[in-house]
């Protein structure tokens, strides 16, 4: 299974690289941009064949290395090898 | 509108940083893990009405410094707020 795992800051936290990224924008000319997060993108190649399996394992992944929860959401897919 | 844009490590650069979560994972029991990319998630609030202006203002955003062509792949998507 492939696991796609999205990491954002949490509405509340601030997010400096995101603030950084939208001057670095505006300052090339996108002044439709009015807000930027930056989050990470993880994808995991799993030898779990069970889906139901896959999610458990990926959710205390997150939970316990991937996301840290103080400061950060995460929400992640889970596909067979390629297909959704 | 907004843009949700994953910017990876090319399948052929090395990604050192997924190799570090891989042997984190690991160390913590979670020896399914084959593989690991770490990436960037990226959103963006546009003040754009036109979804087909919105594609070509994030892809041209892409070019321009979100992602480094020679090592990274991106995609991307646009919705209308909140929505798909």
């Amino acid at each position: 299974m492939i696991a796609h795992i999205i990491v954002t800051p949490k509405p509340v936290v601030n997010d400096p690289q995101g603030v950084t990224v939208r001057q670095g924008l505006a300052s090339l000319g996108f002044r439709e941009v009015l807000d930027v997060r930056v989050g990470k993108y993880i994808e995991l190649s799993l030898d779990i064949s069970s889906e139901h399996e896959a999610r458990e394992r990926v959710e205390e992944m997150c939970r316990q290395l991937l996301a840290n929860h103080v400061i950060e959401d995460f929400r992640f897919e889970v596909i067979r090898n390629g297909r959704r």
